[in-house]
């Protein structure tokens, strides 16, 4: 019996952690026999562009809609209705990872949400792959890596907690990056003005 | 420095998961270093009465509202406004533990939020103890297993899934019960109607 397609997205304009969240848990979902595919609801940014770069990752298909391609979606790194799919209503969202407020929300049926109030849902994503003891891939441990850095400043903003740190060391091993060295590198090129050709 | 209390708290119109899942969330939440109270917003049932009898466990304090006890409180086996205190508008929710769907529910700041659309909240408790690797008391090992045989009718209800089944048979090896004898005679007490002078 073959699970059923299910569509799973991060946010509209996607940064760093909302296009790879939506990668490393369908990733995860499919190891554990769902059938799941991660989309982006836009281009990628600077930093995320060189981020998929640097770990040769190929950019997940962009749509800011589910169009009919699947009855099920999963949420990550949002939840509120004006963030995700124009057409949200008309499917039903069977699980949520985030790291933020819940605001706009409402399901009809129990479903499975998990939140933490911690810097990034990469890290998140991290603790249910240990939870669930399932390997995670070296380029995809780059990804989320990036991510942490990106919505932590390189664990320096005010959100960063312990456990965005133990993740983004864990991940840095795993990827083999010296994440302080990268991490710099990686911010650099999100802010680099000089790239004229992909600012809008 | 000493942790501000929290309260920890289920639905009104208690049934057994609502008050257990209160015990045994804040019992966790207290084992890592938090300061929280378990209270029940009604009287025990018929059923809950015999559960805490059964396993010597003192009944909660009732309250329907926080009355300034505290400025932050954790929600179980619900998250709907109107199931909840009558004043949960004047504190925060940072925590929430339940396997209902998401309605009526809305928070300011990010928090923890863990759902599962599974048979109890009490097996979701149990599945987190076993992340934390936090011992469960015997004594509330029993309370947990109760929980699970009322919410899923002894693994019979359309609901119950394989891991509300792996939870319950841990549960009673930890609390020293036969799961199957004890939940009949259990479920039994809760539908007993010759005792009249607890209805109402
Ligand atoms: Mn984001
Ligand atoms: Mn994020
Ligand atoms: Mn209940
Ligand atoms: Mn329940």
């Amino acid at each position: 019996m073959t699970e059923e397609k299910q569509l799973v997205v991060g946010h509209k304009n996607p940064d760093t952690d909302a296009v790879v969240a939506a990668i490393s848990y369908s990733y995860l979902q499919n190891q554990t026999g769902m059938n799941t595919e991660a989309v982006a609801q836009g281009e990628p940014n600077k930093e995320t562009k060189f981020v998929f770069n640097k770990f040769d990752y190929k950019y997940p298909r962009i749509t800011t809609a589910v169009n009919g391609d699947a009855k099920k979606v999963m949420l990550v790194d949002h939840n509120e209705k004006q963030q995700s799919f124009d057409d949200i209503d008309n499917v039903e969202v069977t699980h949520v990872v985030d790291h933020h407020r819940i605001a706009n929300f409402e399901t009809a049926l129990p479903l499975y949400y998990r939140a933490e109030p911690i810097g990034c849902t990469s890290t998140i994503l991290w603790e249910m792959y240990n939870e669930q003891d399932v390997e995670i891939p070296a380029k995809i441990a780059g990804l989320m890596a990036s991510a942490i850095i990106s919505d932590t400043l390189l664990l320096k903003s005010p959100t960063s907690t312990s456990k965005d740190e133990d993740a983004l060391k864990s991940l840095a091993k795993t990827a083999g990056i010296d994440y302080e060295a990268y991490g710099m590198e990686m911010l650099k090129a999100g802010t680099d003005l000089d790239d004229k050709s992909t600012q809008e």
